[in-house]
């Protein structure tokens, strides 16, 4: 996030050092999350971890919602396949992906960790807003075939496939499962009499 | 927990204080759980709210696995549903009653802060055990019509349609949701050629 990829024409020293400060500090705010949890996420934790003061952390992010943002940006930078037009190799696909960020990302201990954060609003729109893109992936390969309370149902039954195995048992699922879950769903959507049959 | 009930004949007045001191600190180590998360289940904390000294809660659950244990008692007195051997109908009610356990019990809370205690090999036990009993009326039900990766797949499946929405965004799903994920499920299932065919 510091490459030279980020410089621009005329940027100055003063720019690359925030440029920093702000890696450095979502970098550690993330750390903290995955590796501490949810209430460990406070302006004197995330300072310490990234090696700055704590009024650098409140001037730049003066709420701890603010601190939850930064963290989940990395997961922003989290690159989704581009579809092939082929539903069954795009949906395993994804959930092949989504279950590589459980393994690389703890994927599993961010969507814990956010589930925390019910009870305090900003928190509440930031994990919506993050748990949506995270699916959307999946709901638009999905929406070529289903619509509705089918369509709500297969997001989640196919989310559920690797979620449900890291988030309850630590685990997750093996390559055969994953194409079973999708050859369920697929299935269905092939029905005979279904106007959107695949 | 106190009723009537519970007591026997030859029980001692010394008996009734011990089963409603372990009535009053499971109930107290639940309500932090799911109030106050995974972090603040300590002994000083559960002591506070129950209402009794530190020293006593050391003496009866000496390690904080032993709060947790004791504080998922409530989840293991949960009520599932008499199978009626109606695949679909066992299935939804199934379904419904995990739904209403996310309500009434907020589900979702202790499921994410199980979630969190990935780290502590006791706590993951304890976790692991609360979650397999939880799906084993799922799993018990879908055996009935699938093996192997199938199996594996649909029981992540229909936990998904529940606990996804729950864990995810804070809502549950509707009538019509859960039976499109049952019907979607049983769907495959039926499919020709399936020697376990519904």
């Amino acid at each position: 996030m510091t490459s030279g990829r980020d410089r621009r024409a005329g940027e100055t020293a003063e720019d690359a050092r925030i440029v920093r400060t702000r890696a450095d500090v979502a970098r550690a705010a993330f750390d903290v999350l995955v590796e501490e949890g949810s209430e460990a996420l406070t302006h004197a934790r995330v300072a310490e971890r990234a090696g700055y003061s704590k009024t650098t952390l409140y001037k730049h992010w003066p709420a701890r919602s603010d601190l939850a943002a930064t963290a989940l940006e990395a997961l922003r930078d989290f690159q989704h396949r581009e579809p092939t037009g082929d539903i069954r190799a795009d949906l395993i696909g994804e959930l092949t992906t989504f279950r590589q960020a459980v393994l690389d990302l703890r994927l599993d201990r961010v969507l814990s960790a956010m589930a925390q954060w019910a009870t305090l609003d900003t928190m509440r729109q930031i994990r919506t807003e993050i748990n949506g893109e995270g699916q959307r992936p999946i709901r638009n390969i999905l929406q070529q075939a289903f619509e509705g309370a089918e369509l709500e149902a297969a997001i989640s039954m196919l989310s559920g496939v690797v979620a449900c195995p890291s988030l309850m048992f630590g685990t997750v699922p093996d390559d055969d499962v994953i194409e079973a879950a999708v050859d369920i769903v697929l299935h269905h959507a092939g029905r005979a009499g279904n106007p959107r049959s695949v």
